[in-house]
């Protein structure tokens, strides 16, 4: 089986920390390709760069659609996920739904945690979801990413002060955000409710979904794409859109 | 005042129908300009079309940034709204939030009618708006744009047998898509509720805006972006990411 | 255009306060009327009050129906907003609602604050307009609205302080309660996201619905009344609701 | 125990109806009084009527302030609760919210039904008592009340149907309206749910708050007016605002 | 009248309490009595010993099938609530939802009060009776059931610190669980909101249905079972199941 | 890996279908092993049978603790999957439960489709699981389950026609109920959106659960119980309460 994890942000070396989680996760006949969007922005931290890089990774994903057997979406904005979901002919899977879902089997409310100003976001992603009921609380330490990257050690003193809070009304904590990429593995020991990560998730509901062999929806909204026409786009993800 | 009405589908025919809508909706003092994308779908109907759009839209309203007091998505899907309102200096309007927001000036619930399969986009739209209590039905006739376009008699007929419907739990009906522009001022006399149309709802709005003169948001997920880096985009939106 | 900006308190300085406020916001063609009711609270801030008020507040309007464009509700509790809307037969506008709706085109999520311990209430206000999932927080500052008159100052910086905590949550604030009026102003060179006045966003409201020139509802529970009897009402509310 | 009645339309036939349907619910040391409002509707059925009858409903319970053990509300649209239970000294009990909660203890969904096209007001009321997510459905037969009262048998062979067709969704049928008084006695045989009438479950409500002895809210927006100032009220309602 | 006041913990302690109670708060007609199951968890605090205490529950209640005019569950999880509706040929009412419900006619917002880390369970309760829109907020004081036994002063001044607070949101607060029974009458003096008892008003509400003499739900998912088989239970069970 | 599939009727034949179905579905080191209870309902239908049907699967679990990695709950009604949750060292996922997830990850909503007259409790299950926003509908065929086992195409013409009127507003579709296990591989090849089945779904997120190696939460209501008694219980459930 063939996964492959594409990034939605231009930064190469977030990709490759993702395809490295992925392999971690993965099961023994499971592999793990990564792609990293031709254009947009380098790290995705607004909504107009949120916006810009659906394109990005949905020109990224037509290169590579019927070559893989599922995607997951190495971005925890699961940016474009719907988007994806109905353009491509196989399972697509975001890491922070995934994270999201899975810690819904392990208790009856989970908390996000990420980093800097970026809760607002998270809570909309959350409530896309359907999930909003199951969510105790999306909560945010005071550090940046950047200052995260030059201090760990710190940021993870502040990660499980959060988690220790969290856990008075969560039973397991999504960690969100590439920063935060790893953190469960170092954090997990000290902290006393699950600690989840979005690759690893994604990962085996990917594998989860190409074991079960269902088909794409042929009707409705997410049915694929057919006689679309299109301007200026990459002739793979106008070819997608053509379908045939 | 100058208002851009700004297109998110690559049909100069929609833009020009739009234009024509906003500048009998305009305030004696507002200039109305059009605008249509240099790449991206003919025609949105699906998701993927959509988010493509998206990144169409901003590189095309980056174009006017500075240059226009106010922005109208003509676009029935609102397509990249909120990335729109925080990338852009002025205020930015969507069609079908603009109708959706008037309808709820003038009685309790209303309805969304529209045509085709695109029930299921409009309900998720105007739950993202925040306005799902609010929203008594979305509903669809049968005639696709294509069939609507070649028989609009019939199409009226059906709307009106539609709206006649709609009328026992609503108190106004929203037209929504490009298709139905201007079916407003046709059925209105036959209509028992008023019947909104986005273009003109989203004209008085914009120059509303305009008017108060709000400051944009400095802080939040709505103020301007700063500092951000990209990879192949139009060098206005890379402008625009960049700020200052 | 005329448009009848109609106190539901008994206080004429508040009436006259909000005319002003009206003035300011008005386009040029706007006339503005203020009106204060014959009978009721001097102030409304509880629930009685606001019940009994209601009756005062229509008794008004009617003596203006026919002879006005718009009616704007100049007490920010909306009393009475949806008898108001079904009994008259131009546009009503409640200057709660106005500035809820108008702070919803400017980002994701706005708050309201006032003043003293009227929470409960204007939270309720939200939820029946069917924002509640906008609406980040409603907050008051601890001086009630006595106080704010006689030390502007001091409510100035709890007003302040408070705009600084809801804009980490919310990208626009309204001001409620007729004690802030003016506020905005004021506030706004300090304030890091729009701060919205009720009168203001009110009056530009009804402008364009005047200006869209739609129907009223003529089936449903906001049409206007027809056969109805009363006792010892106004001759002009008893005639609003015999209809004819 | 002494428990007022009161009606809060003007129409001395539906007081009367009431007080009998009290009477035959009211436990052995239960007196019933009945009252009519002096002024405002004849029979409410719009908005505008119910925002009217809400200051002769608490007019008429000013007077009884202090003189009765609890108020039942004699109107199937609760109307001025909240005002009543703030204003008054004595617990006060509405006939269709009595009704709702009374249905939530029998089964799981419960449903509303009424006649004439008053389907949305009473939808607002459960939503109002944050009883939505109990209600399976508010429905409406066709007949007006003026049918209902020429035709009975008319009457109840379509509110037999309704029953029927609701009992596939509700465990409960509350039967709102004056028009409806005793119709579940009549209807109760041939039903397979229970059907509920206001006015006994408001006088069994008001019984046990009277038996329970609790005390009225000292704090917040239910405590009794006080010092509050108002101009041409009845001296009984001016003297229970100002409180003292 | 006979009711039957069910504890679904196995500590007679417990049951002799809540006996005492509801025989306070009944009426002269009404005989209390008490039952403790035969095997189950002495007392219910966590999810796996409140599934098992249903069956336990359960099987006491069919015991007194027939021979009890209606059953007051006394265990504030309001175990097997609906089950117990369903299955018992008589009212069945909860003592937490009792409390609920009666809280929602004294004011717009309740709290929930309890001890220990009992939070999220009453939360899930509240939502499940479908009142989590009128709960302003459910607490806990930190001391655990056994301290509040060991030290009742101290849980009193506890409690009343949590009340205070609570009251600046909530119009009532209802008292949870076993150990703050009687708790109402020592501290309602001291408190500026009613203070609700979940057994006093699951006395009154029993009593209400006994006198409204409602036909219990024939069809739905209330209606009493028939012809299921089963294998190991007691007798008397099994033969409610079987029906007939 | 070791999967206890338990069963929570007493009926072998259900427990049989539902160990096929799973090993059809687990991979290949993956070992299932089947187990009924040894008292309880024969088959689950209504409320009450499911309540005590709680303590028989809480008491057959309990033998197998500490021997297998995980469990799937093989009955429709997730029945005490809290609980279980809770009392087992181990992860436990319900089958129905595993259906809706995985249907939430292959499009925008799923319906749920079973027979007879159980659509309220799947409503209120899925509701529970907190995906009532993601759960477009819960219908079911009139036949019951008798009924489907007689006459199997039938039953297949049935739901085939439910599932076409469902795909109109659903992207996925969740067959519940024994009756209908492995009708997903007979149904599919004609259905235009994908079947879920939901002892395959719960066997891979069990699978996942394992892989992923996350501990069970030691803080809140899902931690093991710990020093809790009880009376009459079977050893090993009341060792596990017992903890240690």
């Amino acid at each position: 089986m063939r996964v492959l994890v594409a990034n939605a942000n231009t930064t190469e070396a977030i990709t490759e920390a993702c395809v490295a989680a992925a392999r971690r996760a993965a099961a023994p006949g499971t592999e793990i390709l990564g792609a990293t969007p031709a254009f947009g922005p380098r790290v995705i931290s607004t909504r107009a760069e949120n916006a810009i890089a659906a394109h990005a990774l949905l020109s990224l994903l037509a290169e590579h659609a019927g070559k893989v057997d599922a995607v997951v979406l190495a971005v925890s904005h699961d940016t474009a996920l719907d988007a994806a979901r109905q353009l491509m002919p196989c399972p697509v899977v975001g890491m922070t739904e995934a994270a999201c879902f899975a810690a819904c089997l392990l208790g009856g409310k989970f908390a996000v945690l990420t980093l800097g100003t970026a809760v607002a976001p998270y809570e909309e992603l959350v409530a896309r979801h359907g999930l909003a009921g199951r969510c105790a609380a999306v909560a945010a330490i005071s550090a940046t990413a950047q200052e995260a990257i030059r201090d760990p050690e710190g940021a993870q003193a502040m990660l499980l002060e959060a988690i220790v809070e969290l856990s008075r009304r969560a039973d397991a904590v999504v960690l969100a955000g590439a920063a935060l990429a790893g953190m469960d593995r170092v954090l997990q020991p000290r902290a006393t409710v699950p600690l989840l990560d979005g690759i690893a998730c994604a990962v085996k509901l990917a594998e989860m979904l190409v074991a079960l062999g269902l088909p794409k929806p042929a009707t409705g909204g997410y049915a694929a794409p057919s006689g679309r026409e299109a301007t200026g786009l990459s002739p793979a993800l106008a070819a997608l859109l053509k379908g045939g």
